[in-house]
């Protein structure tokens, strides 16, 4: 068979409604015939179910394709995958099957099983791997992003941060303790501050029998003196920190305090290139079990680089851990996890 | 015995000298007695070897130094903890035993069981997790990087990529190809370019029974075009990778091609968050073995944060690679290897 490009759609008549529709979820019926976008007519093209579009055939048309609309091979290159796996998909678009109205997805995916218009199993964002993604329209989508080699990796983003904060300590108030360049040192503290709450570490190490200092973080510094515990003063250590690292330390104590307002314990990211590893029941640091998520504070007008994103879920993953992003301004904070997808 | 601060050494008298150098390689010999930075007073005084400096023990002392010298606090951990771990080691400074005269070393660790002066195990940088480390200069010396909860962790630098390349294909030449957006297609390429050289990726998917259209990547294309293997004009593929990723391309493409001369062959690291991963011998890629390496292309006067790189490390260790930076301002590359260190 053979179809016709009208303003960017490719029409068929005949029994293509039944042929392409009907039987194998393409387009969407028009008239008596069916209407393709460009992706789908390339697909058919290239598994060789249409002849040519007007006299062009996959390679001629698929080259006209890349000339007319933005990122077309990349979402071929999508479409033909989820194809592959098995899934009938549909480009998101208005008029088309599963289209929810969001302009970000380039692709509505349907469960496996369902045709065209039912069940959505992923929402799905095609990216090159230089495309800057806007943190926060994330929460929903599937990433599909094709690397330089035209690999395909799929991420899948919610807006949650999947913690069960099950973490309590009743804390002393007055802790005498000292700023010290850009950390702060607990004389003689109290055995709850590190042993049960896991504020600090020992400056002997850990192993040692008695823990006559402690050194805070300042970030555990200044929730800790927000909240009384320590005899500091928390504008100077918010002072200190800011000094420290510029704004980014405001957005991190407010990660960090809603972190551990709901029960969780959140510990330096460093050796996981992350700002926190988190914890959701400490009861007593010598029972530890291992952290299960690494938390990165971006700003909520953030955009991720692919490449970027992709180097964190995949530390995240080697380690057994979920990635999660806390957007914040200081204020409120937003949960977003990222986590790798085999569709 | 007590000791003495003169412009910002300690210096102690009797029979210090037996006592603190000969035996314990602290300080430098001076005068009858022996000298001890700062450093080392705080850590005799910290182990109760040492009573008092002008009547300060060591909280006092502590606090003092954290004053009267820049990152003290962290300097001072690392050194406990190459004590600890059975090292001897001075700070590295004019006069002091092991000195070579490097302004960027804080400490100089001796090999295990040589006292000060001996023979050299470490030239080691202290940072704190916010410092940035000039990339061109870390070759050759272990950085202790402190991080904001006080932990300590080690990496080497290796001025060295440490490839072995014995990747050889003959190629043909003036192949077909048409630029694409931000790749190449060949169409009906030899089937050596993929299947022996490992350039580009099968449109069908690499399990295809017959490739009959090949991508490339724009730094794939542009070297390929460069040795006169495809028909395309290396400066307009050139134009197209600067368009895409702007002065990235150059340094990315120099990077490549001096991989490719060594007979080694870069794909996308994408996946690892890195630029290329690398193969030092391709003969088929259908027995293609694991890549050995990781590379992340840095201008020459590129610093790195000691949260970033603990992140590309750390993946690489993950998947049992190296990580290797390659230092290029489009022409010249300088290899720098960077690997996690247990002392």
């Amino acid at each position: 068979m053979d179809g016709t490009l009208v303003d960017g759609r490719v029409t068929v008549g005949g029994d293509a409604r039944q042929r392409y529709f009907d039987a194998g979820s393409y387009g969407r019926p028009a008239g008596g015939g069916v209407e393709l976008a460009r992706v789908e007519a390339a697909h058919l093209l290239y598994r060789g179910d249409l002849d040519a579009v007007d006299g062009m055939r996959f390679r001629e048309f698929f080259l006209d394709s890349v000339q007319a609309e933005e990122r077309f091979a990349a979402r071929f290159l999508v479409y033909a995958d989820f194809r592959e796996r098995g899934f009938y998909c549909s480009p998101a678009r208005d008029g088309w099957p599963g289209y929810d109205g969001d302009p970000l997805p380039d692709l509505t995916v349907y469960e496996r099983g369902e045709q065209a218009g039912g069940d959505v199993a992923y929402r799905v964002l095609v990216a090159g791997e230089r495309r800057p993604l806007p943190a926060r329209d994330l929460a929903g989508l599937t990433l599909a992003v094709v690397d330089e080699e035209s690999d395909v990796g799929y991420l899948t983003c919610t807006g949650d941060g999947g913690f069960d904060g099950r973490t309590e300590a009743s804390l002393p108030t007055d802790v005498a303790a000292t700023l010290l360049d850009d950390r702060a040192v607990c004389w003689d503290p109290p055995a709850v501050l590190y042993e049960s709450a896991f504020y600090g570490r020992p400056v002997a190490g850990r192993d040692a029998a008695v823990v006559d200092a402690l050194q805070l973080s300042l970030v555990e510094a200044a929730a800790l003196a927000d909240r009384g515990v320590v005899a500091l003063d928390p504008a100077r250590v918010r002072e200190r920190g800011r000094a420290v690292e510029g704004e980014r330390f405001d957005r991190r104590l407010a990660a960090y305090r809603r972190l551990r307002d709901d029960g969780v314990v959140p510990k330096t990211g460093y050796k996981f290139g992350a700002d926190f590893r988190t914890y959701d029941e400490v009861t007593s640091v010598d029972e530890l079990s291992h952290s299960e998520a690494l938390v990165r504070v971006v700003e909520p007008d953030h955009e991720f680089h692919p490449r970027d994103l992709s180097l964190d879920v995949r530390l995240a993953g080697g380690v057994r851990k979920r990635m999660v992003f806390a957007l914040t301004d200081g204020e409120d904070v937003q949960w977003l996890t990222v986590g790798r997808l085999t569709p």
